[in-house]
């Protein structure tokens, strides 16, 4: 007989987490009932103040607690400057460089007929409407270097173009420290195509 | 710059849960912040629900939400075997084969002396309360056959022994559907060791 009541219902809850299997399940759920239950509560509370309070920013959709997040409304981001991601995880990547000075745009996925997802799923027609005003001088798009990526940005690319904004995509080649000899084909040949004067 | 407000304080809440690092604990909480709300809140009601309303069996230590659990409780099992492991898991492990008909008794770890588990850390003397009313005929100790739960099931065999109680451990040996020439030295001396007539 396995767990049953509260246990059981606590390890399926945690199941149908993306990459917890019913084992990790299992050994979350007993390590939490082994946890002052003010941890518990925390990461309850967490959960739901996160899910409550957090929503897409209404200028560039990444994800925010506030109306406007905090890079739309830093005023020293260069507002020239808009840089396209498929998730707010390439935003916080990106940001941890701290060499990007512009602003973003969050399309919430790629453009993936296999999936289902087509254009309109995403927040190409608000990233459309950023553009009108005349600010944005260039469209710097980070969709990642994938089929799906590579279609999105191909997209937004032939979109864009007749509005008058430079629109440029983030360069593919060897990753700093890689070995040529083991990096795969697709990206060696990404890498001589993109071959630069020294 | 990372995630700020209620999604890093999320993502800091998974990211203490065991085995799960900074970059599954973000995948977490993305997902979860695309998920219903009902969801997330079914998760984290199932959190607090299980701290709350889960302790041990007054008799035999396993967790459930009862007082006594539905082992302890159940009529049809037999009271004069007693069955010894180090944690709930165990416990439902071994009602999966359902062969075992006794009942159960869970120590909630093993003796170890690099942890610091002392012997008092564990619930033998819950243990030995229940067998001095002479009802358990047979104690079986299926601690984990490591280093730890080798010691611990020495630890209570000299203990239970002048009590008049048999005591056994569970088989070590080849595992079924194993291969000889793939097993490791300690299993094959165990399986030889533990060699029966055929």
């Amino acid at each position: 007989m396995p767990f049953v009541g509260p246990i059981a219902t606590l390890i399926e809850e945690l199941n149908r987490l993306p990459g917890i299997g019913p084992k990790s399940a299992q050994r979350l759920a007993l390590h939490l009932l082994n946890r002052p239950a003010e941890d518990v509560r925390r990461l309850a509370q967490a959960l739901v103040a996160a899910r409550e309070e957090v929503r897409r920013c209404s200028v560039c959709a990444d994800l925010t607690d506030r109306d406007v997040c905090h890079i739309c409304s830093d005023p020293r981001r260069d507002a020239s400057l808009l840089c396209v991601v498929e998730s707010p995880k390439d935003v916080v990547a990106l940001e941890k460089v701290r060499q990007y000075r512009g602003r973003y745009h969050v399309l919430h996925g790629a453009i993936s007929p296999l999936e289902g997802v087509g254009p309109e799923d995403l927040t190409i027609r608000e990233l459309l409407r950023r553009l009108e005003d005349g600010t944005v001088k260039e469209l710097i798009i980070a969709t990642d270097p994938d089929v799906e990526g590579e279609a999105t940005a191909l997209y937004l690319a032939r979109l864009v173009h007749p509005m008058g904004v430079r629109v440029t995509r983030i360069a593919r080649g060897l990753p700093e420290g890689g070995d040529l000899d083991y990096a795969d084909e697709l990206t060696i040949a990404r890498a001589l195509e993109g071959r630069r004067e020294i």
